[in-house]
């Protein structure tokens, strides 16, 4: 037996997230079903995680043992020549058997990217939120800070009953504009359901100037998703990788 | 009687290209219904030109008179307001009535995207072309130089029975590397029918070493459409301004 590892590029307009759902499109079913064509076993893929419906990735893991001798170039031709053309395989690797892309200290580093001006674009549409008011990048550039480090991020938690402790770690955030968009990278050993885009909602607020940077502090104690900021819309965001101890 | 000139992008991704046809969906037709919708008035538009069907647009030119008073500003809200999310006029501009966006030298400038790497990507689909063989870009660039001037353009020409002469005039040819793109710039006065994405096909083949770039100027010379190489996919075109003596 060997253990592949997978690194997914996806457009996810049209997916309804990468986890298998019953009669929903999803990137996850697709792959498994383009892996079981090729190889003829039942593949089942491990995943770094799920993405909502709608979220882009330009780097998801995720990971399936086989009993196959294919090597890690033809597979990922045999598979980009049969996954349509909004998912791509950009890496296959040897992994050990106990991995699992989920656990071992993966680190994700996720991009939300605004088109921050006054006229939207029609190549923006996909992959982009467009927000035409102007942004204050300084005062959002200080409540991102107020996210960094170990912290219970229950306010910024959909609801969700499969996680029991709703503490996470946030390693890096950032903001910056780069005109005309604006990015925000948040990278981190694990997310709450919708907490980057709830986090994201948030520092729109305070780039408006509806919240001062320092109630992220009591906001975070509150612990109640109520006092947060609206989530943001999906299309805006992409995994861009998951990083791993063992590679 | 005012004239009006909009600058529109567009994905045209969705679209059989920009002119009005009988059964089928193209920005023209949506351009014109949406401006009926506004202005109360049976609106014809001018265009700078036809694209085909699937070729994008960063600034495409087009014109109209009109007997209302609005702004730029608020036709250009209420345009983008209403237009489907693949089409958006980035500028309104007061022109004299006897403007027409296709005559008085105007300069077309066109872009056609590569993506020149091993792996395609699923942000690229829909804009570039993907071509993962290497290629000679400083072959490329020599037979590119072949183009330049005011040439017959005969053996470029995809067959087009409303076009009295294939003279043509290129102004500006350029083949650059932005890794993992390669961009083929032509600005001129005017193109010929798929002249451009014709031009596209037959550099690919001097990158790919089928044929010597000094094979260029033989080819114009023969006038025979059949002598040049194929016509590169429209996807990866993209008309991006029309700049204009009036302006």
């Amino acid at each position: 037996m060997r253990h592949l590892a997978l690194t997914v590029s996806y457009d996810g307009t049209r997916y309804a997230g990468f986890q298998v759902q019953k009669n929903a499109l999803t990137v996850q079913a697709i792959l498994q079903k383009t892996l079981r064509q090729i190889l003829k076993e039942n593949i089942r893929l491990l995943s770094s995680g799920r993405t909502d419906a709608g979220v882009h990735a330009l780097g998801h893991l995720v990971s399936f043992k086989t009993a196959s001798a294919i090597s890690g170039g033809a597979l990922k031709r045999a598979l980009n020549s049969l996954l349509p053309p909004d998912v791509a395989v950009v890496k296959v690797e040897s992994v050990p058997l106990s991995f699992h892309p989920r656990f071992d200290k993966a680190l994700k580093t996720y991009r939300y990217t605004l088109r921050n001006h006054p006229s939207r674009s029609p190549f923006d549409r996909l992959y982009t939120t467009f927000y035409p008011r102007p942004l204050d990048l300084s005062a959002m550039k200080r409540a991102a800070g107020h996210f960094k480090g170990r912290k219970n991020f229950k306010s910024f938690q959909a609801k969700d009953k499969k996680e029991r402790s709703s503490i996470r770690q946030i390693r890096r955030i950032s903001v910056r504009r780069h005109s005309p968009y604006v990015f925000i990278e948040i990278e981190g050993n694990g997310f709450l359901y919708k907490m980057v885009r709830n986090i994201v909602g948030t520092l729109l607020e305070v780039g408006r100037g509806r919240r001062k940077p320092e109630e992220i502090r009591r906001l975070l104690l509150k612990k109640d998703r109520r006092f947060a900021g609206p989530t943001a819309p999906a299309r805006g965001l992409c995994l861009l990788k998951v990083t791993h101890r063992s590679r």
